[in-house]
């Protein structure tokens, strides 16, 4: 196998550096071989012209949700075939989209671990998957942690078997046990699962306000992710459960900016730069934060907390990344009654994996972000999950992950609309055949 | 293809008869070539010895839902397959035991349809499938007319797609129309639907008290029905909804025994037996009686006043049949929100397809039906529907089929659970292969 | 006791005669005495100069009620005073609007009885009300047949409780009974209730769609109420129920013009003024409907089906009545799950008692009704109700019941609001104080 | 004033002194004057014989609702009067079976204090009632932290109407604070609402499994009530909310022998020993345990670990209370959406004032807890309430707060229902009249 450049491209490499025009990246099965001046290349390569274009690392999101649509419709018919074609894909949306790394933390585990496989052993092509299954202390998505209309409507059998897709038996029934009994469930789980990463709800997710799991309960659970080598982070939703989660230890927080209708203190914002964690962010346009402050409920005063957040976290310096919590829906998606009322109406909701990073840049463009924004979707992703010596940056002996670009992304957020190539381990990618089987994104029946 | 004789059982023929012991039924492709006594055959035979054994026409059921769980969990799962492997299986489940030919009158009608012509055609193995689609007037199972919690937790989208496979566009918007424009909407379904028999709403179908269609909207029914020289029945609940579907000249009653909380006016008895109309009924166990009286709610008296009915109809000589309204559920049908509520710690409820009619069998031998009973589940039923030509009876020239019983069961209605032979449209039924692949009756997941 | 006159208005009597300006009335006791030119006036009387104002007979609405907030905050906190204050609270609003004469369609009957006597009697001040309990053959406010929910929130024995002060023993349970049954049950109630008129239910009242009582069961409430001298009104809401009441030979249609989601055929707009028929119309602004039409659901083509039935009836020359259907509300109404959903943001909603017979005469205006437009809202109510010979017109020996508007009301909907005097049973009332207890009306605790 | 002495009794004092003998207790005023053996008694007194019964201290209960009959039908009704009635007929209800002091944990805090106010100024008749409102961080009794059905049926604006007369401004908003804003809203509260204790979420009260406020806000709770000069105590359901309460350093635990479906570490139990705080317990008969067990759900487990945690909890020497959480209710209280579902059709469920003592009184006679049963409900709870000085134990210059009953409770618990005279401030309570105005006791309308 001869080796392949990527020639003439402005390259913005994600370590920092000022963009380097005529670039050249040579790429040498799944890594990058060398990177330099175009004028420099040499030796025996096949060149791929991308004059005028922009050569970017490959994408990573920080939290998305390959299987998010949680209707009876969609979890129903496609249990016999595990969700595995749903996982599958929603990592092909996202590739095909330049995203070359996503991890997703909250999921139906043996759907995830089996394509992330086959992606990894190059016997499926998508999206990097990394995978933390359930969030640790949640029931699953038809149960009151999620959506309880549907554990009322359907047959409750058929509703403890879905919801154990995602519970893997370290759902809600932790929050009733000691510490100890917590940290026992927890090895076992992590002996057995084979997960990625770990996530746990300091927060109750369904009513947001509830510090779900105790100090002591998340002290053992980051204890135990740590021993077995793992990154571990949490599920916030309050100030005091987000301060609960620097005070245990996590390394990332979630959507860290998500503190409910008022801003979080001072103090905390401190806390989260000084302590470095990965801190995920759902940046959302001016006009869908206008456009949520008049719809009824909390949602436009959470927004309006988490925009002051943002600022002053970005002010701190500390190390936000892009976070959409993601994921892919079909054509009736608006009717949905699992997500339909959070977003009915409200333009610029970035739910759709595909299109919510894109909105995410523009709202990073509104904040001027600069190189920072392009860097929280790439190097501080891979760094906050330890992945920094093999992902985020284009560098020579670091994954072939790239992204080319009809435009400047520093300029235009909407160049990342314009996706020319998709390169991932090397590998140049044939997005106009993904996805290869829709589910989801065709039309349906 | 030789000729193949069915000898030495005790043949009890369905005309009315006397048992003839010591039989033999000689089957010639499709029908029924020949029957006396085993002293008589002669030819070039294929002899099965039944000996010790009785052999009957093969039962038909006037009243079944090859499609009865209308949970979201089956709906949805086998919805992408259209419900054929449902129809297929069910219809299997009624072949093996014994049921040579059911009258499906309410489920949604393509894969009714599909499945019917497959095995009308010998390429699949079941039961005769006759079929009604639509109750017309009725929406379908999760709209208000059946079961409205479903509607309100899921997408409208995918409940209207899913009710829409039964509603076929006679459902229950024709109730605000004047009887005109119920004919129109009648006339078009009858040209299109292919279906065998119609059925439409006298009453209403869930609350079970209202009369759903007026009077001259029945009459146009009737009356399109005949003209396309179709059968038509009434889903019947109240003496007056009995009445106006007598009115209407329907020739068949679903269930009409079924008054409600108390019995029907001695004129209607009358009626129902001057009318000669096939009369279903759904005979239950003194059993089920006893212990749905005690169950909260009406359902005890309903059926006491059922039981009054029956015994009146049978004085007036009425035409009662074996019409079991009966479906094919899994293991966890009680917990089912459709089915569970209704039946669940009941004994001998008959729910399901396979052994509702032995059930059926068994509170006929408690009333004493002797060979009226067995009549009532075989040409009966096939005269009502205008097959009495074709079907019913064990008698040269019919369509051969047959069922062979280990026991008498004009003496013991447990005989009806121990099929040896099944016998349809001439061809020995494999029995053990039945259902070829188990759906709903194999364990779940 | 002098004699007074009301001396110097333009009269419109109702009879159908040309406006009379300048006339005099004269009132004496309960009754009329005369009714002439002012000029002519003589004798020894108390003369009230309602010069350049225009005097009218009092108004008679076809169709209120009185008590038709069903929330649980109304009907659990006002049930200790067995809701006469409620139902008095509600007279009077009408009284001081006008309106001189009520009938009430559906309520708790016997505060409505109690409310009526007293003010028959003359202890208490309101709008003369004439009352039918129940609609014989529904249940009460919280059953399925108007607003389940609640039924489902409730302890059930307050639910029965409660329901219990409507249904009277003539519920819903009506509808499973043979017609010989529904008979009995109805003549017990016209013994023992002192209903004033009789209502029942035709179609069924919360899905609109279905017949809820048999033709030969509406036939024999007919012929029991006629027995017992009272008028008999169905609630009908298709086409076929139209036709089944006529049929079993109603006097009135509670709203006539209704017929659903499409218009009547033309025989029985026809047949409706053939038979003389008093047909209630809720007439709506042209405003309120262009805004229904955009509202989710079918209450816009509703309307418009309504809208064109009232032309057709009008041309027939049928005899249209004022028949608002409306009731008193809090200031919370919009909130309210009982009534909310239904009107929320449509403008001109007809809901309110003592407004919505004003927006009824401004869409009469928009027809151009003139003249006939106020008949439909004193003589020819009175006709349908058969007290014409003491009601609906301004003619000496009429109970003396007297609208006094400062504007032409022919010329001028908004004359209607605005009320000078009222005079009923010959006493000039004080408006100004009523109502004397406010409750609904009052601001919320 | 003469001085009253109730003399010939056995004694039970409180102060866990062997039973004396033919005593005699002088009452002077509101207070005891004197304790010694009727032998010993002299002066002028007025003699109460009591020869042959039993004399103890008034009773105590840590843990009462006074109103707990959240159904519609009782907290709409008796909104007007604003609750007052319903406080003091429950008031009423337990002085008259002895309990002369209750301590009301979450209530209608205005008419708690309105009741309160009136009984300790001698205006009305009943226990005295110390009360603490809300349980600061849950929403009232129709909001998601109790009982949602109501919340979803009902008009909005009432819902939050009734919720705030619990709610008080310290609801579950404050689960959404930083710890300081949560410390600003209890200060408030503390200054205006004229509590007499501080009870707080530690475990959400609903679904019983979270934490419902952060460590940082539960001490600021703690520090806030004690600046204030109040005890200080949590509800709390699960091991580490227990934990939190103590670390935080609450002086009583609501229920603290509840943990869910799975006993208390060893540690927690020896602090809770340690702390010395009151801990509050559910005592439950044998009977209602093993009826609790078949009943599907946790209730049978939970049950279980209580009385693992209850006999732990005495063997290491822990401040065990009575503490019931009853109220009061009418007769269908079983048909309740509230209630009823919990306690339906399982015997001696200890939810009824007045009765629910004496079926702990023989659940602690199950368990031989002797003297100890009655100081936990009296001394016990006087102490861990700092109200040692002047009640819970029969000694010259505390209260005169008396029970007499006959039959001898250490031996017989079944003596506490057999009350022959109540005590309170000195006043001999007419028992006979109580409650004054039955309410929720009388038979219902």
């Amino acid at each position: 196998v001869t080796r392949r450049a990527f020639v003439g491209a402005t390259l913005v490499d994600g370590t920092g550096a000022a963009p380097l025009p005529a670039a050249a990246v040579v790429v040498d099965g799944e890594r990058i071989a060398w990177v330099g001046r175009a004028a420099d290349l040499g030796g025996d390569v096949e060149v791929v012209d991308v004059s005028g274009l922009h050569l970017l690392p490959g994408l990573l999101d920080a939290n998305v949700h390959l299987v998010l649509n949680c209707d009876p419709d969609v979890l129903l018919r496609y249990e016999p075939g595990a969700y595995d074609e749903l996982v599958l894909e929603a990592a092909q949306v996202t590739l095909r989209a330049g995203v070359t790394t996503v991890f997703d933390t909250w999921g139906p585990l043996e759907a995830l671990r089996r394509v992330r496989d086959r992606i990894d052993a190059g016997e499926a092509v998508g999206s990097r998957i990394r995978c933390a299954g359930n969030i640790i202390g949640n029931d699953g998505p038809w149960s009151t942690d999620f959506f309880p209309p549907y554990g009322q409507a359907l047959n409750p059998d058929v509703v403890a078997r879905v919801n154990a897709h995602w519970e893997q038996g370290v759902g809600a029934e932790l929050t009733w046990l000691p510490a100890e009994g917590v940290r026992e469930a927890v090895r076992q789980y992590l002996e057995t699962s084979g997960v990625d990463l770990v996530k746990y709800a300091s927060s109750a997710h369904r009513e947001g306000r509830f510090v779900a799991l105790a100090p002591d309960a998340q002290r053992a659970i980051v204890e135990e992710a740590h021993a077995a080598g793992l990154t571990v982070q949490a599920c916030t939703q309050t100030p005091e459960a987000l301060k609960l989660a620097l005070e245990a230890g996590v390394d990332l927080l979630a959507h860290g900016a998500n503190t409910g209708p008022s801003p979080m203190p001072d103090d905390l914002v401190e806390l989260i730069a000084e302590r470095g964690v990965g801190c995920g962010v759902c940046l959302t346009t001016r006009r869908h934060v206008e456009a949520a402050r008049v719809v009824p409920g909390n949602y436009g005063r959470m927004l309006d907390a988490a925009g002051q957040n943002v600022d002053a976290l970005l002010a701190a310096g500390a190390r936000l990344t892009l976070a959409t919590d993601a994921g892919v829906f079909g054509v009736d998606w608006e009717r949905s009654p699992w997500v339909g009322g959070l977003a009915a109406g409200v333009p610029d909701t970035p739910l759709h994996l595909g299109t919510a990073h894109v909105l995410w840049f523009r709202a990073a463009a509104e904040r001027e972000l600069g190189l920072r924004g392009l860097q929280a979707a790439t190097r501080d992703v891979a760094e906050a999950y330890g992945l920094g010596a093999e992902l985020g940056t284009v560098e020579a002996g670091k994954r072939a992950d790239l992204v080319v670009l009809d435009g400047d992304p520093l300029r235009d957020p909407g160049a990342y609309e314009r996706v020319v190539h998709v390169v991932k381990d090397g590998v140049l990618v044939d997005r106009g055949r993904l996805p290869e089987r829709p589910v989801l994104t065709r039309e349906v029946l």
